[in-house]
């Protein structure tokens, strides 16, 4: 009872922890973007986590978490559908649901992750996607798609069978999102201005990127409960280890983006610094009570290269990704889901053929439906934004209001 | 011990997020308003956490906890008014205190909400208030006022006799400072320019949205610790079970908020989803650890409504509430508190009456003494701001500075 | 066991909440500057805790904590110096390490410490430092002085054994970086139009007030974790006691600076409050498990005093320090060090001339070395930034980038 009372209270805390990576979120696109759509881009943030949370006590717990599978791979949730079930033992909370957490704060934990994968998305689609559109996108992808990858490892699936292993979601929530928004910003195209008729692209910089960097650091800050929470219970060394080597992963990945990309390009970027440190963080998320602190910096230092070579691709396929999104949770999600096979005490051949075949197998999975879904979206209510509404900004055209009303700009672009 | 240390960690640890959501008002408030007044804002707020914790250690906390009355409603503080006495057993701090947590986390956790109340008051009041006349009434209203009205429940009084629940405060800390910031913007007036001679309304459009939503993402963090934490344990069934209440709730109450504005306004209003969101969260404090996840959805749901007719009553009533304080806190404080006798396990039509009871007794004695306080400072050191300095701004002439010194303006308004 | 979870998860609580002072110290910093050196104010302030940590990782806690010394003084780290190395037991890691915490957390709670000596030293300096300068100087002084000075009390050396006493660090950490700023800011000059020709001041003002106010709630919050974890162990009393301090003192700081200013100043200075909450802080580091709420006030209300005279004494000595690093960091730092020799239970003449001769010693040794490489490097690399590159920012000529892209700007400064 002491035990499961100083683990809960560990879970309970790196809950409110992983709620307030949607601050982080916010602040970090909204920073990374222009202020003509600052409004745009925290509405759809405070609106994945409210509804994030509504679906998954509605659907996404009971699917992710099925307890049996129809042909291997399909949830079978249909008994318990709808709502949340707390088990009941002598009138009251069954605290021998598990020796970590109770029910309660299992779902709320999970709930939080939930929420992540559409956010990653709503990054990547920022500036020109419509309100509508990507609200009926993220609340269908967090309620299906979300819960019914995470199933095949963490609720038991085929997956968790085969032996891969994905710590607190390189793969099942980084690439899951990542993925979604490699698709999302296929099918929009990019933002107005953003590549040249000549094929050269442009830099739209952010148009506050002291609040970007308040983003970063509280996603660090939310790390630690996305990381530490993931064991499972307060266990002393796994919690500490784990911590330890997702701080370290995080600043090799920094330090390692900003040499690189100093190197590269004579300069000296913030926004490659920070998104190495986030670049780190999704490296290690696979494997974050494997590493040894060597291996941690190791994996940070290759994810801050796979950072300035990703951001690098994405431009050269003439994809428009504003904050880098792609780079950071799907291209380092991949590296981070591989470097269990590489590094630490799973290492092996045979393992990082597993690791592949579990990022190939979600990966298609994610492709397909998120193609699918945003093609229907795309064919009926329309994806885009009109050019004049995306030209004057989607604050004035989707909300009536200026994130600031009355700081003069330098000016429209 | 071992159960002691354990929940004395969790009470420390929701004593630093309540303590945070002083930033979370701060950056909500100063956000919501204009940049010329931006200094005199978080000056309040900066001023009010330090002199509420000052106060409550010289005064507030005996008085909320006095052990006996007089006459059954005024606190018995005579013997210990002045300063905190820590209980001595052995030399050392006497830990049979309390199971849940030291003296020491004990004074601090209620500090923390007792400073609260005060900022409530200073959102209302914000942009034409006089900043000394704020400071003394603030001051007056933790010192005495707050404390009082806690002790008839919190402190064993005749409302916690009568069979009156608040759980963490929907009317303790929400309507105690809801009511005085109704009474103060009825004294005050309206901001210049709020309401046209023809009696029209004009929006006021805030400076900084951005602050304003990280504002209300770290609220509802704090929430973690101000709900969690009231349950003065770290029992794991019941701290559980109200941070989900406390989060669905609060996803409830933003959804809808933004369902019912945009049918009604025709509009994404992120400004009301915000609202709304915190009404939710204000609406389950009375009962959040009575509710299931059902009760806690449908009480943020109807806190929403709440919040979009509150906001427009006030502004038919020809108030000025530049942040929406009456509606989130006084409103929905009523709400939830009336709530406890509607849904979950306390629920019925004799505990709705007791509800009621306590909701006006506490509104009458709050409207009378912060009218009394109020009336006292406005005949002697005034109330409000010259009209010139109203138009300039607070910023250039109480505090001699701007707040933002480089950044040029659309328009002076 | 169940001891050992529980203090586990109350240090990594406060360690994640002194990683967050880095977004603390980065905001205010940012804040209180001009924009167009704002990127690489965060530039600064990202690369110290990335760097710092590695650094901490390869040498720094080895050298910190070695076991023994060498003439009483130099860490005898020879055998330990590069890299982690885990107490393992029976193959696992070792939990009789220490009962309130393991090893991982031990290094990452200190790690976290390291890295905010630098960060002090960030503020002192910007607006004119060479980034690669100062990157170089700061890896340094975390990787090598602060970790010798460290040693000589925490580590066990020879002011530990004098009886010297700095309970979290108002000498070990805040003084460190407090004096490598005072010497920095000699050697660097004043930011060009600070001083006139006739010697007169100008104030250069902050850009982002809001940020910087953000900055100082973020700090105060980090303190839960800066001082509550220096504990070491979630020990009820001491535990719940320094937190009642360290609230206490920060909050009689703020009214005390808000105070002094006002009758000298004639105007409701925020940042003299801000700095003022900050000095309470620093002031009571030293002691504040010995402190009762009363003495905690008192040494508040002299450290908002102190930051008063402080800040007005670097500017008659022309030294310009934009973020008042050295009267907080400094000044304060060195009365909560003497404050322990005045109050509390350790108050006694004898303990003062230690407590004097611990603040001396140290102050020495930061002075010698920090002069020593800082000299080298400006007669190498050189320190200050050419005179149009100060003049048109460091964002645009270090980084090329701009912190708002879109904002425009009353004027050029």
């Amino acid at each position: 009872m002491e035990l499961l009372t100083t683990n809960n209270v560990w879970m309970m805390v790196c809950t409110a922890l992983v709620f307030f990576m949607h601050l982080g979120f916010s602040l970090l696109e909204v920073g990374l973007t222009r202020q003509k759509n600052a409004i745009n881009i925290l509405f759809k943030n405070v609106f994945i986590i409210c509804a994030g949370l509504l679906t998954y006590a509605i659907i996404g717990f009971n699917l992710m978490y099925p307890g049996s599978f129809i042909a291997g791979f399909i949830p079978d949730y249909f008994f318990d559908l709808f709502g949340l079930s707390a088990p009941v033992a002598d009138g009251a909370l069954d605290l021998a649901y598990n020796e970590g957490y109770t029910y309660w704060t299992d779902f709320l934990f999970q709930g939080m992750f939930a929420a992540t994968a559409a956010t990653i998305v709503s990054g990547a689609v920022a500036e020109r996607i419509k309100l509508g559109s990507f609200m009926l996108f993220s609340v269908i992808y967090i309620t299906i798609v979300y819960p019914i990858v995470g199933s095949w490892k963490w609720g038991g699936g085929f997956l968790d069978g085969l032996g891969f292993y994905d710590f607190a979601g390189s793969t099942l929530v980084h690439s899951v999102g990542g993925w979604a928004a490699l698709i999302a910003i296929y099918l929009l195209g990019a933002r107005l201005g953003k590549f040249g008729k000549d094929g050269q692209s442009h830099a739209i910089p952010g148009h506050n990127i002291p609040l970007a960097t308040a983003g970063v650091f509280i996603l660090w800050l939310g790390w630690f409960g996305f990381n530490g929470g993931s064991v499972l219970s307060a266990d002393p060394s796994l919690t500490s280890i784990t911590l330890v080597t997702t701080c370290l992963a995080a600043a090799a990945g920094g330090i390692s983006a900003f040499v690189v990309s100093t190197i590269a390009y004579k300069n000296y970027d913030l926004t490659m610094f920070l998104n190495g440190i986030l670049g780190g963080l999704v490296g290690i998320t696979a494997g974050a009570d494997l590493m040894s602190p060597l291996d941690a910096v190791l994996i940070g230092l290759v994810a801050g290269g796979v950072i300035v070579l990703g951001v690098a691709l994405v431009e050269k396929l003439k994809l428009d990704d504003p904050v880098g999104a792609v780079a950071v949770h799907l291209a380092c999600g991949i590296w981070g889901t591989l470097a269990v096979g590489i590094f630490g005490s799973m290492a092996g051949f045979n393992q990082l053929l597993i690791q592949l075949a579990g990022v190939g197998i979600i990966g298609a999975f994610c492709c397909i439906t998120a193609f699918g879904i945003l093609s229907i979206i795309k064919a009926t209510m329309g994806l885009r934004m009109e050019e004049k509404e995306e030209t004057e900004g989607l604050d004035a055209h989707e909300h009536g209001m200026d994130a600031y009303a009355e700081f003069g700009t330098v000016q429209e672009r």
